[in-house]
């Protein structure tokens, strides 16, 4: 079952070319996918009744084009499988002319947060009848590498930053990772592709450290470190504007 | 002509309290005041027509009742007043029980984008007949007294900081500001009464610095300053849990 929720990009999802950020799209299609689960019986508060919640795993976003400010955006989204690990959900984003200007794939764990274990979606009541089976025809998210990378900024992890688990909200590290591109290349190429994993949760107070290396100015790799170790990878994809 | 808006409070407008956050209910006020000065053209669209633009001096914001994650508010707006420098709008918020929750008042300048000048309001239309009178029951929001204050933060202004007239996102400020009261105060205490005043625009590349002041942990002080000068003050006085 596939359904489609309506989005408006607001002044505050825009940056300096008055289009919507990688950053306030990433947080729409978490809003989706929320607001989808919710009401299918498989949301977080559904599954915090048996001290269960969902953790996004890896998420991979393509565009053609970015929506504009004021821009009426509808995300159709459907759950394309579940296994016992994982689930998996993709989107796709249409502008008003019913023109698909993205589209995005993402994978999903279930844990218990009390043991912060994964648990077994088999026995998750609601979703599987729901799967589709329906696959989106784009490359999925894949297991990025680990870079070398320069130190592009250190700083704690705030109050603003985090969420209601106390642990940061995922458009933070999203909005880490743009913000490690220079500015003038924003003026000169636009984001094709974006991979994100996200393989620790930092937690408030937490020191971090955002690496970028770029690979010829087009392909970026990013991680994000706390303390030493690699607690999100992602990738974003430039190409020149036409 | 008072009208209404519907929100609905989403996971990342909350803070580990599962409570709105300052930042989002400054957001939420000020997306109401847009979508209501564009449904009665004198939005930013508008404006941008002659080369104007609306711009946010003071907003003062008192709350009785922070709404949760997934929680439904209305607010209600008006424009008070319209004077030859600046006009009033103010807010009253809403839960689904019609209990006011909370109540804002905001001052407005209209500026020249070109030669970023204040402008006269008396000629802009429809705006005047649109100017209700009615007052707001709370303190209107102040000239902030400079503070001394202890730095509390500095750092370079981002990609993802700034909107698409390249100045740092209202939303921020508020971000910055509250990121400097200890966490352990916001479990023991809530905010009552925030004040802002908005002094200078911060641009894309400068160097800001945060300074706080508590005065005996209840009323907080801040400023963010540029370089020597301040661009921003703000205020949160809070209150300890009944």
């Amino acid at each position: 079952m596939k359904k489609s929720y309506s989005f408006q990009i607001q002044p505050q999802d825009v940056d300096f070319q008055h289009k919507a950020t990688l950053a306030a799209l990433t947080n729409i299609l978490l809003t989706t996918a929320g607001f989808n689960a919710d009401e299918n019986g498989f949301g977080i508060r559904d599954l915090n009744k048996n001290d269960c919640s969902w953790v996004l795993l890896r998420l991979a976003v393509e565009m053609n084009i970015f929506p504009l400010q004021y821009e009426k955006i509808s995300i159709e989204t459907w759950v394309e499988e579940v296994s016992r690990a994982t689930t998996t959900r993709n989107f796709k984003i249409y502008n008003t002319n019913n023109q698909i200007i993205g589209k995005a794939v993402s994978n999903w764990a279930m844990i218990n947060i009390i043991e912060r274990r994964a648990q077994d979606l088999s026995g998750l009541n609601g979703i599987h009848q729901f799967a589709t089976g329906e696959k989106m025809d784009m490359e999925k998210p894949s297991k990025l590498h680990v870079i070398a990378g320069r130190l592009a900024d250190t700083f704690k992890v705030k109050y603003s930053h985090i969420d209601m688990n106390g642990h940061t909200n995922s458009m933070r590290y999203v909005e880490w990772v743009s913000d490690c591109i220079d500015i003038e290349i924003y003026k000169q190429k636009k984001i094709k592709r974006f991979e994100i994993n996200f393989v620790n949760e930092i937690l408030f107070g937490e020191e971090v450290s955002i690496f970028a290396d770029d690979l010829g100015n087009s392909d970026f790799r990013f991680e994000i470190r706390k303390n030493e170790s690699v607690a999100c990878k992602a990738r974003i994809v430039m190409t020149p504007y036409p």
